[in-house]
């Protein structure tokens, strides 16, 4: 592979890293040794009919790269480099405070090539490289791990490949290994013959090199194949070294090409979460019927009902019971409270231990004290209520006035009488009472009652009239 | 089978049509050859349980039976005819509109006899004739295309059978074919021996016939068989001309004959028209919960997340985000709007760019401008929203006074205070102002302030004596 | 095993019931003969890792442990024990008013053991005895029944034991029996040969054994194994007597040890009720999505449309639609009503034929006559409304003052304006008319018209002047 093609791209310079002598660094333990990673991320994407770039596309509500890059960070990688084509702009913003940089590949001219271009970004970096692909958003930092434990063993293979066992093997390629996990072939599925087709054990793609045998393997391959293309598993069966395979499940290797798979990656993701979940002390009444994020944490003894979802940034203590229907997401719930059916917590709901936020309750950016209640039709936004309050049905905090937002805080035991609408900036005294249907625009004084209604007048027989005419205007059926 | 059966029942008359020489005929087109569509729907439908009937029940929004007349329509059939036993009624006003007759078999004598029922309301008809079942939902029209185009193909088959290979063939009839799908026979499965069992192909029961065969062959058959009902399918193996068999999907052939049944059906067509969407670039989180109806249209890179019901009629832009636990029904979304969670969109709500309609929200027969917002416990019904107007927290159009209802106009980038009852018909003019928790029973001039609010009484210290009292007469526990 | 073992623990002394000659009983019908049940509960159930005990885990909302009493029940037994270890306190509080006893299992020494500690319960008492387990659920009264059916067959086996073929056998104890069912061989996973593992009939632990038997058989036993426990099982293949083995199906003795293990076991339940609904006659449009109770009761031509959730004590008479996203509990609701989407029925709804409760609704303690409708986001607790009456959008009735509750009675016809709050306690007449946004804290004459309305307020270019200033002072982005 003409070494000038990465040469031409980098914006680094096209100094080659020393070699360094990684026979002397793998005697200390591999977590020494340091570490770039590689996502490839130049695919078309076109199957996915989006204009969000592909690796952009989130499961459990995180983009997939940032899942990639996340797992990565738990083996403390010293680059993250990102191989992009088109879209380049997309993903630059996604990575922002990742560390992860950005290389390009202009034309797709392969994966060799795609990693190629990786060669400025690690220009000065002597260490291992894991090459990942955006698209397959599921591996875990174990598994990166093992791949890189592998690559340092004794028989220091020059690269690792990552294997595994579909259920139906199709057409991807084939691994014949040994039994100590060296690789004799690496074939694709339309070059395999028969007793190669019948081999299990298929190739993922993911690959560990060092950094030091990487370009110059890449530079060794070719394209003398249909598509012209530079691929990144030549490099295995180059001569001058042998290579290791070792295995994962398949489902971490799961890739992402159509939307269809997308929702498949994303059921994969959430069963396992689901399933860890119930592993942990979480009783879910109906596991396929709730959603987690990826950051989703439960405490003990939560008992999640059918249709919950779980948008990113929710932490939920003990004994909490999450009724049917919640959407909960940025918010924060204390031990033994009650949520839903029907509650809506948004970003900045603080929940009290024991407080109870129940049918079609909306919270945003509040806090609700211990022991508090919002059980009925409430929205309850850019507000603080004090333990032991209860916010009658169909409570609105007035928050907003088309231009600023402002807060309303409620003091403890304080008592809002249903319908009411507190017009923020106000706030209601501890103990105070407000009586039902009140708009409060004013200050309430603690254990004051506020009152703020007309006078009922009532107009006898008039309904009856209205009846008559009524009944004469309308049009028969 | 003897002729009077069908000829004492048509109100058409008894005449037979003229034999067309239908040799001709297919010298042209297929495309060309007249069709008419017979569907039996003369089933008892016991195992429904149901005073409705079965053919009426809907898959996808939409009674079964009308799934078929859409499908055969796209062949554009001269006539279609229903054949009905018990439930007449019902399915007659159900067909009203679709140009389909109803026949009516008063005795249930088989599938041969049903048939016979629309000799009559195919009197003058010269063509090709399609046989469908009612309780065969989902067969597409291009599978009803093969059948006409075998059905006109050189060779010439006097009938064409429409087979399929279920996963288990169980009691399913076999059809014995030589390589070219001539069929050598066909048979019960209580009467075929082992080798015939082991056969997978299976008669589905559709086919397709000349008007100049149908009725002669129909004529032909006996009811020499244990229930003593003429059997459809005895006119394949009538002696003097050939038949061919053509295979389709099991799904397409799946028939209902239970509520179980029903639900599978559901559950194929789901299946289908999620794969549709995600291919044509939607984004389903879950795909296993969002539940499309038979007209529903979606844009690209629309994202819909868990637990959405799209009922008839709503057709949504691209670039449209639906949030979890949305229901919208009769409804139209512009590109770039934000729905849910927890929005309810009826029959005639038109919601505009960039608008956006949240949580515990209806909307009915209303129209948002652009960048309109109605995020909070809302019910805008009978109404017009300017664009750019803010609709606050539970805001109600009050549109019905028990007899009528009344319109609700809210001008351009008016807002409208939370807890605000808009009493129609009422207008509020572009750029004004609602006072949060007014009643509005006048117009609102554009630009101005609307209050409508009593002033605020505080009664110091009313609170704790309320609550010493209350104290006092509270029943221990 | 030493007797002393359960004789040191029974509160009811240590006599031994006369050995009832169960041979001539057995003349009388097996229905004749008198039952008691033993439920052992005793397991840690570590892997819930759950402060609440294990067979208290809910399955269709009912505790594990109810489940087998109520299945049990069927069967008229005469005692009913329960076998607890740890957590003794909150199993005594579950089973009170069941009839059911606790016998205490201090040290887990085994099944065999476990069963001993019902000896001084079951004092007095001869007659049949079931052995059942608290975490496997799902047994079937007629399975119990066939199980002492079998036992008091003319052969007079020693001991019934349920046996069942799993989809994977795997370490489960296999049963070896002849034609007739007679057990030649119980054998653990562990010590069974190939030939023995290769049966497929395996050992659920229930059985069935005369009480004059049982602690004789117990004393038997021995706990020469590795954990030094005394297992139940062992009593079959004791000298002196021969035991039968029936068959049952596998989900119906899937036992509970984990929270997956519990959602498995819910699965399975949900499975079983929602084709009996169908079968009964109720649509199930998305199956899968249909949640139930163990109580839930629902009338022919039900349509249940998708993610609907019933909590315990709902009756649902012929005719009702229930839209999704629906949530009842403790209700009733009458033919040809309208539930939902959003409606939230709780404990003492009662919705009346014909009537209506739309979204985001909520209904407790109260009833809605017929064709009343309460259609948009309103909450109507503790009262009744009269038939034909309409409740307006956002309607709330303010039933608590935060320490009791208080009625709101609504009469026929009546037509309550949105946004209106009704303080309870307080009554509408029948006919009358609440004007929009009224707070009604006194009695409405029938036919009147209620009005609680301050004037309406316009100012003229109040809102252009206000857009001004805010637009000054908001900061740019």
């Amino acid at each position: 592979m003409p070494r000038a093609r990465w040469q031409r791209q980098g914006k680094h310079g096209t100094e080659r890293p020393a070699q360094a002598n990684h026979r002397e660094i793998i005697v200390t333990s591999s977590a020494a040794r340091p570490l770039a990673v590689i996502i490839l991320a130049a695919g078309q994407g076109t199957r996915m009919k989006s204009s969000l770039h592909k690796v952009l596309h989130p499961v459990a509500g995180r983009p997939m790269l940032l899942h990639l890059l996340a797992s990565a960070a738990q083996l403390s990688p010293q680059r993250q480099v990102v191989v992009v084509g088109a879209g380049r702009d997309q993903v630059e913003r996604a990575v922002e405070g990742t560390g992860a940089v950005i290389a390009v590949q202009e034309q797709q001219l392969g994966t060799g090539h795609a990693v190629a271009q990786a060669h400025d970004a690690l220009a000065g970096f002597a260490g291992d490289v894991l090459i990942l692909y955006g698209d397959v958003p599921l591996v875990r930092a174990d598994t990166m791990r093992a791949m890189l434990d592998r690559l340092n063993r004794g028989d220091e293979p020059r690269a690792v490949v990552l294997g595994f066992r579909p259920d139906d093997a199709a057409a991807y390629g084939r691994i014949i290994a040994d039994g100590q996990g060296i690789i004799e072939k690496m074939v694709e599925y339309k070059d395999a013959d028969d007793p190669e087709r019948a081999v299990t054990l298929c190739n993922s793609g993911l690959m560990a090199v060092r950094s030091t045998d990487l370009f110059v393997l890449l530079d060794a391959i070719g394209n003398n194949n249909a598509a012209g293309e530079y691929y990144l598993p030549d490099i295995v069966m180059l001569p001058g070294g042998q290579s290791a395979v070792i295995e994962t499940d398949a489902w971490e290797v799961a890739g992402v090409n159509s939307r269809a798979e997308l929702a498949g990656v994303e059921a994969l993701w959430q069963a396992r979460r689901r399933a860890d979940a119930m592993r942990d002390g979480v009783t879910l009444v109906a596991p396929d019927t709730v959603f987690f994020s990826h950051d989703t944490q439960l405490g003990r003894d939560v008992v999640v009902q059918p249709n919950v979802v779980f948008g990113p940034g929710v932490t939920v203590a003990d004994n909490v019971t999450i009724h049917a229907f919640s959407h909960l997401e940025g918010a924060s719930v204390d031990s033994g409270a009650e949520i839903g059916p029907y509650a809506r917590l948004r970003p900045g709901a603080q929940i009290g231990a024991k407080a109870k936020v129940g049918n079609f309750v909306e919270i945003k950016k509040a806090t609700l004290g211990e022991g508090a209640k919002a059980n009925h039709l409430s929205y309850i936004g850019d507000a603080s209520v004090g333990a032991g309050a209860n916010i009658g049905a169909g409570t609105i905090t007035c928050n907003y006035d088309g231009y600023f937002k402002y807060r309303t805080d409620i003091g403890a035991g304080a008592f809002i009488g249903s319908n009411s609408a507190l017009v923020a900036p106000v706030s209601i005294g501890a103990g105070a009472i407000v009586a039902a249907g009140s708009v409060v625009t004013r200050p309430v004084e603690p254990d004051s009652l506020c009152l703020v209604r007309p006078e009922q007048v009532g107009k006898t027989g008039w309904a009856a009239r209205f009846r008559e005419r009524m009944q004469a205007r309308k049009p028969h059926k």
